[in-house]
Order: C-alpha cells, then structure tokens, then sequence
C-alpha cells in the first residue's frame, strides 16, 4: 500500500476509555475504530492482523482433520430451550423476536447449532470421530465492556466441536487439539502458558480443560505456576497449600467482642493471629426456581473463590447474601458462625485448608459474641470440605507439594474443554455403536479468541513508540520510508516498492507529504518488523539503503540490489527465533 | 478429503420447502443446512464454495486499490437515526436494546458504519477518492424468506462504498467497479448479464445504477434486452413502447355500463379495444406522516409498475387503496376516473405511453358508468406525465426505437450505484476542497451477494443428476472415486490421493465402504468438474484410469503417471472455457 493512496491514518490522542496498552495502540495505529460500546471495526491495517490470525488457525486446523463450516450468527430461541441454556444465559445473550414473533439470539456461543447440525448428518459410530469448527461473529453483551476488542461485545472467535463415542477417543481428540493449540501461537511468535482451568458447571466429572493464555505484563488473568513440577492453573482453579502452626487444643466458650465484627479486629481483640479465626461467608445458592443458604468457613486470613464454590455446588447462579438475608435469618451481620447453627437453613461447607482438629475463633450467633476453642471435628457434626480459597504467591504447589506458586500475568486466548454428553444427552442426539446399540456420543469444544489474540500479541510486544508485531502476524513485512520531494527520485522509489512487492513482500510505502520525524514515528508506531529508509540527501552520498529491525534496533545499510535476498532472510530469521521462545 | 473420515453426507429428500434447483440441490448436496426459516448454515462442503467466491471478490477489489475492513454486524441505533433511517427501513431490520437500553440493530446495510468511519478518518480531498469493501454477515427479516440462500434472511454480503470530490470523480470510481465487476463473474466462468436498474429513492437526480444478474431460467428477476442495441434493464426499470392504433376524435358523453367493472368487461361491453380504454389504479403515498392518494391512468391492458411509481413520487411507502379508502372517498369502487374528480383529492398522473390527443373509456365517478371519448389533452387541466407501466416483451426498445424487448430471466447477485451527497449530507460530512471551502464529498456503493452468488452459479450450471460446478468456484477441483475392498488396492489408491493433493489438486477421495452406483450419484450430485475412476476390476485389465467431464461426459482413460498432467490441464482448458462464455 502507497500511503499517498491508500487508507490509513494514526490518531494522536489516547482514548479516554483505554486503560491498557493495547487498546491504545490499535486506536491510535489506526487498527480499529469504536462504533459504540463494546462495538470495534477492523480497519484495513487491524483486519490484516486478523486475516493472517484466521488463517494460521485454519491451517493448523485442517492439517488436523477438522472441517470448517459456518453456522448462522442468529440462532433459533427454540435450539436454546432444548439444550435448557435460554434461560440460564442471563444478560449476556442478546434475545430478539422477530416479525414474525419467533425467538432468537446473538449467538454468544455455538454448541446447540453444531449439536443440531450433527444429529441431522450423522447417526453411526463408523463416521466418528469428527471434528467441525467455525469462525464467525459472537455477541456477548458485557455489561461493562472494556480494554477494547479484548472484552468487546461483539468479536470473533474460533468454535471447534468434536464428537466421539467414548471417553477414551474424546482423550484422544483433546490430545489432538492440544498440539494444534500449541502449534497456532508458536507458529504466531507469541510466549504462551498452558494453564488447568476452572470447568465450571458444564464439565462431567474429570473432564479435563485448559486454558492457552498468552503471558502479558497487564493480562487480565492470574496464573498460578510452580517453577518446580511446572504445575500451572488459572487462579480460578489454581490448588496451593499454606504452611501454618495450629492451636489444637481449647474449651469451646462465648466471649464478648464489644463492636468488633471483621477478622481483623476481632483478632485483634482476641489476641489471637488471624488465621486462628474462621471466616464465614454467607451466599445464595440458585438453580432454576431452588434458593439455598450457604456458609462457607475459610481461614480468617483466605479469600473465596466464588468460582470454586460455584462449580462445587453445581449451581446456576450463586449471590452474596444481603443485609435483608441476614434480617430474615435473624442472625445479626459479622456474627455468624457454625456453631448451633439451624442447619436446616444452611448448606455448611469448610474449606480443606482449614485443620479439623485445631481450634477456631468463630462467630456467636448473637450481636458482639464470638466463640473461642471452636474444633470443628469435636464441635460439628457432618463435616463437608472442599476447596474454597484463592491461592496466594509463594503458596505450596498442591501437585509436587514442593515448590511454591509464583504469579504470571496472562491473557486467556484459548480454551479446550471435555463436554463430555451434556448437549447430546439434553439435545436427545445418540448414534449406534457397534453393537447396534444407539448411545449419547461426547463432546469437546475448543475455542479462541481470535481478535481478542490480536489485542493480545500487542499486550506482550510493545514498547514507549508502539506495537513491535511478531512477523508472522504483522499486517505488513516492511515500512519503507522515503524521503524526498524530488520527482525524479521518488520515481526509483516507486520501482523498489514495485521489485519488493514482486518478491512477495508485503510492503507499506510512505510516500505521503510529510516529514520524515512524522513518517518515522508513524512506523515505529504500526510497528512491522522491518523499516527500511530511503531518503535523498543520504542515498546521494553513499546509494545505500537502511534498514531497521522494530524489536531490536539493529541497522544495516546496503545497496538497491541486495535488498530483497536480505529483508527475505531478515524476515525468516525472525520468524524462527520468534517461534522459539513461545512456550512458557 | 477422504470421505470415510470427513464430513460430508448428501440426502435422497428434497425438502417440502424447496421451489428452484439451487436449493434443493444445495440441500441434497450438503452444502448447507436449514437451521430456521432463512437461516441457512454453510457445510464444510459449501462453505469452501463461498470462500472460494469470496477470494475471487478480494482479488479483484484488492487490485482495484480498494480497502478490506470489516463493520460490526450490530450497529449503534444512533447512527441511523442520524440518517435517518431508522424508521424508514420498516420490518425488515432487526432493532434490539441491549442490557443497557441502548438500540442496536443486525446490520441490513453499512452506508452509516462506513460514514462514520470515514469522517473520524479522512478530511481532505488530497485523501480522495477512497474504496473501503467488506465481506459481512447481513440480516433482512423478509417476510417470506424463500429459495434456500437465494432470499434467505442471514447472508453475507460483499459491500463496498467509495469517497470522491465530486461527480466526475464519482463517475471514474463507478466505471473503474464496472470492470471490477465484469472481471468477477468472467473469473467464475458465470454467464451474466448487466443491466439499468431502478435507483428507487436513493439516487440522485442522473444517477448511475446497474444490476449484475446471473442468467438462470428460474431467476427471479426479469431482465428486457434489445437485441438491436444491447440495451438491457431490469423489469423494474426497464423502458419501451408500443405500436398502438388511436382513436383521435370523440365527444365525451357519460354511458351506462352496468355491473361492468374491469376493464375486459367494460371495453367488452363498450366494444372499443382495451388499449382504448384507460385504467385508473388508485395508491396511498405515505413520506413521513403525510399521505396522499395517487390516481395513476394507464391504458387499459397495461399493468402499473409499482417500483417506478415509488421512484417517480420519491415517497417512503405505497399502499394500495382498500375498499375504505374509496368509502371515505365517496367513490365506487371500479368507476374511479380523472374527469370531474375533486383535483384536491388526488394527485393523477399519467403513462406517458397514453396519447394525449386519443380519446378513451373512463371512469365515470358513479356506479354502472363511464365515460367515452374522454380526450386528456381537452379534458383535463394540468396533464401530468411520467414512465409508469409494466414493459412486455416484444415491446419496441427506447432507446434505439426499432428492436423489440426479449426477455431474459436472472438473478441479482451485484448492484452499483451512485449515492451522491445522501448521507454525507444526513450524517454532515465534509472535508476541505483544494481552496480550503468544506464540501459533502460524494458516494458510490457496490454490493454483492457472495452467499447468493453460489446459489446462482448451481441455478445456471446444473442437471437432472445434480450440480455442475465452473472450476474456479467448484469446492473442490477431483472427485476420485475408489470401487474396491482390497485393502492393497485401496493403498495405492491412497498413493495416488497423495500425489494428486501434493501436486496442488483439490481432491475428494471417495474411499467408503458403499457401493460403486451410490458414489457415482454422489460425485454427480456433487458435481466437481472431473472425476477420476479407479475400479479395481478394471484396472487389472488394462492399468487405467478413467477421468470424465461432469459437464460434457466427456471420458478419458490413462496410466497413472499421466494422471497429474493430463488433470491439471483439463482443469485448465475447462476454466479458460468458462471464461469465454461469461458475459451476454
């Protein structure tokens, strides 16, 4: 592209919205364009970028056997009521009617479709496994869109559905999509880490499912990652251990805590440390039209982790309790504890961390009472534990039980998952096996965020000037700089653009009516990988070229005739260095 | 593709739903599938049509210096308001509110989106004329979505709009797409045919409009061609005359004609000839909130053309008069004429191919009569002319004035257009002229259906047996078909797959374990350009492979290692050929 020609233009001014650095960059290079809330265009340099993340996940995809297909944007209301997922959706599905009063959504998602898609094609074991993936538009509406396309309302994403007939091919498959997965950002030049994710509701028990984050500074994401068995998890689903004294020993007994309600200055009060209190966290748990209490009991020091509880309880919604809750209950706010609790009303839960045999300080039930000596083995019946807290830095790894968990920053880009039989099973879909039994084939799904990994590149590769763009998703090779006002001499200029693109170089060519301060800072600020420079007052003296590599700096001058072997091979060499370091 | 492992199945049912080849053969083929009404999902084997198209329209568009970006499929509901349109677009376009309350819409269209990208974007003539293209997913809630992809209610769509100064600039754009246009059917090897098409309110006065239509015998679209001239139009905008005998003198007397109200039964009991006659047809014209009646006259046999009444007038909306409308007129239905009527009421307008001076059969305002001998030029005060009628074939052609209309069946699958200052001026645009004065830059728009495209090309190239795909847009290039159960056999059969895929063939492999007689209904329902049989049976005979022409039934038989030449050349010779025949 000839700047002179062509349409692209950088923006000086930093979106009000734009917290992170990404977001900046693509408004500012020019690369998108925000039509409202939520909404981003891909101008022509940003969709370059996404054609060439597109097609590197096409190409990994089918070199593994998946097919492409494209399912509708809007999706029939009545697929979602089978599969049970219209009303469990909440907010974020975008629900319309048409004129004719039929339902339908923004599809934030593609399982119902594919599922669909499938019991209609196929109905013998002899056609599994397969493999169907898409890219097409989704729609979630956020209610507080930000970071630009990173968490965008609109985006556009990588579906893959398999399907199986046991778990033993679904294993198989998911190995299969692992290597693909690892083999799109290596190939990409982004640093990635595979990290354990939270299942949530949607996976049977044992599905595996991972996360591809790609590691940035100001990722959204907190991975947890022990140095010493490589054990890595998001910290939605990260497990640690902590290493504390216990007292294990005490009478259970009332005592006074005049206005005292947090851990802090209850402990405070007690004199005891904060992790010899329990802190009780009370929710509600929904599904469908049920409404249950919780009490979650977490040492006084720990945090929840709403994930967890929720993907323990199984539950459709969950929702802290509320001072009307509390009123209700007629339990006064910051007094509760488990101890002569009404059971009826409460699901207790302990976190595993806390010591069964060691004594708490835990709530009195009564306004400025707490108990002392608590010992929950001795002190309750019906003990339940689970894995409640958020793990800290410098928590013991629950895997090697050795090294302790050190925190990275990442960007979640892509997610692989072990449906296993809830769409098949809810969708009534089944094939024969070889026995000529029908059964519920299994699924995987497997997603990327394909825009949102554009966003992502730039969080990892950027410095004070701009975005520094891996070479195999760049929209551009080359920045070629020319310098001159002279006719005759942006005439030559024009036919290197001409030699360089005939070799296959994908060239920009700023050719505008600017000075070279401005030409320079727009280059460094779209960030291709290579700059090369042609100005007349330098070529006159010495004929010699420049060019300039965005990451490092590195400068070499050479003549007109070596040019397209060297920015050929300069590119490659990139290329494979980039490739190298991409798994964390 | 290897079908015993891919994802491919064709289906012996038609559906109930499906008029025209194309979309029962893009069923049965398993190129889509019907999710809703007119919402179609593209197969793995369909969707590699549409890419295939689309990379033929980027191709081309690229070359043509124009700019790939990509809108959001929702816009902002504010931005139509700005031009408002979103009001104007009735039905057929899908508004939703979003969790904030904030109107959103499934994009039927982009000219706001690209509006107001490009006023953030450019504001200098020195930045003109700019191309900005798209390849989108679009929403129309028709009311009666029919013929599978054809009118189906989510497509993609290629759109592009382009920027210019002024009129001759607009001009040079609008050429410069013409060939961008030609160029693409010829490279698909589709026989096309442009045509004048109505620019309906949008255009400017002398604005340039045509329709790229795919001639296919079942094409929804008629299309009038002048084998004398070339001229060619569609229907809707289409111009000729008649060759009509005149009744010149006559005094207008008032007759009674009882119970007769059509035109045959009044012209039949008056015996004059119908042409003798005119017809009065009454509509309501609503822009905004104001609503006018319109008498539109036509001769008797003549048939009003609703589309150029709607241009003519410039109105929002045309409805039919109802039976109440007449009542609150206080005029009988069926003997509504121009003479005596209260003017006020009315705006009456004539077809110009109504002879001014000839005397007709009108009308006579009351029940059971007429009048004859009406002559408007002496009869009526303030005649009123436009171009309103239906044209036939064998209509005498306008422009040149001596060949007769043909009529020609297509299908619409590319409009350009010139837009002018509509939204440049409704969304007050402008950028500054060589002098420094502010100017509405002026617009062109150009549309493809690329999903519609594909039905199309099945419409025009198909057989009793199934689709016969051109070359350059068939979704794959070889349907090699495997008749054997010797797993020796079927390895070199696999061999040769391999060859022929690492000479760059696009080859499906047929290597199930199903009959020969169901693979070859399936490759013909199919319709890849050639197919390559290797019949175990036959092949030990003589060592050959048999090659055939889906199109011709052409039939050729060869040793392996000529395979790969022979193939590519055919393809070749066949893609060259396709070329030739394109344009009518």
């Amino acid at each position: 592209m000839k700047l002179s020609k062509g349409f692209w233009q950088t923006f000086k001014e930093t979106p009000a919205d734009a917290e992170i650095p990404s977001h900046k960059l693509m408004i500012r290079a020019g690369l998108i364009y925000k039509e409202a809330a939520g909404l981003y265009a891909y101008l022509p340099m940003g969709l370059r970028v996404i054609h060439k993340i597109e097609n590197i996940i096409r190409e990994e995809h089918n070199k593994a056997d998946c097919y492409e297909l494209a399912m509708t944007v809007l999706t029939p209301g009545e697929l979602w009521h089978e599969s049970g997922r219209w009303d469990k959706m909440e907010g974020q599905m975008l629900k319309i009617k048409d004129r004719a009063g039929r339902e339908l959504c923004v599809s934030p998602t593609n399982e119902e479709s594919v599922v669909d898609i499938f019991r209609k094609s196929i109905n013998s074991y002899k056609q599994l496994p397969v493999c169907l993936y898409q890219i097409n538009t989704k729609f979630r509406d956020e209610i507080r869109p930000r970071y630009g396309v990173m968490r965008s309302r609109e985006f556009t994403m990588k579906d893959a559905y398999s399907f199986h007939l046991d778990k033993k091919c679904l294993d198989d498959g998911y190995e299969k999509m692992f290597h693909v997965y690892s083999n799109i950002w290596t190939r990409m030049g982004l640093k990635f880490i595979v990290v354990d994710a939270d299942g949530g509701a949607m996976a049977f028990s044992g599905a595996k499912t991972q996360e591809f984050q790609v590691v940035a500074e100001f990722g959204e994401d907190k991975v947890m990652k022990c140095p010493e068995c490589g054990y890595a998890a998001n910290i939605e689903a990260a497990e640690g251990h902590r290493n504390l004294d216990f007292n294990t020993s005490g009478d259970l007994k009332l005592v006074d805590t005049p206005d005292k309600k947090t851990i802090e200055e209850v402990a405070g009060f007690l004199k005891v440390p904060e992790h010899h209190a329990l802190k009780s966290v009370v929710y509600s748990s929904i599904t469908g039209t049920e409404e249950e209490f919780i009490l979650a009991m977490l040492l006084g020091d720990d945090e929840l982790n709403e994930i967890k509880l929720k993907s323990y309880l199984g539950c459709d919604h969950l929702r802290v309790a509320t001072d009307a809750d509390f009123k209700r209950l007629d339990i006064p706010v910051g007094f509760i504890g488990p101890y002569n609790l009404q059971k009826g009303k409460f699901n207790v839960i302990y976190d595993r961390e806390i010591n069964m045999d060691a004594a708490y300080v835990i709530g009195g039930l009564s306004k400025d009472k707490h108990y002392m000596g608590f010992i929950p083995s001795r002190d309750d019946k019906n003990i339940q534990t689970a894995d409640l807290r958020l793990v800290y830095e410098d928590d013991r790894c629950a895997v090697c039980k050795k090294g302790t968990l050190k925190e990275i920053r990442g960007i979640e880009v892509g997610h692989i998952f072990q449906l296993g039989d809830k769409y098949t099973k809810s969708m009534n879909v089944t094939v024969l096996d070889k026995n000529g039994k029908t059964v519920n084939p299994i699924m995987g799904c497997y997603g990327i965020g394909t825009t949102r990994t554009a966003a992502a590149a730039i969080e990892q590769n950027n410095d004070k000037d701009g975005i520094i763009w891996p070479v195999a998703i760049a929209p551009y090779d080359l920045h070629f700089v020319v310098i001159s006002k002279n006719e005759e001499f942006m005439k030559m200029a024009g036919e290197v653009y001409g030699e360089l693109r005939k070799a296959g170089l994908e060239v920009v060519m700023d050719d505008r009516n600017v000075g070279p301060g401005f030409k320079f800072k727009d280059a460094d600020l779209l960030g291709l990988p290579l700059r090369l420079t042609l100005g007349e007052r330098d070529y006159s003296k010495d004929q010699n070229f420049e060019i300039r590599d965005r990451r490092t700096g590195e400068v070499k001058k050479m003549k007109r005739e070596k040019l397209v072997q060297e920015i050929k091979s300069w590119l490659e060499q990139k290329r494979a260095e980039e490739k190298k370091v991409s798994k964390v």
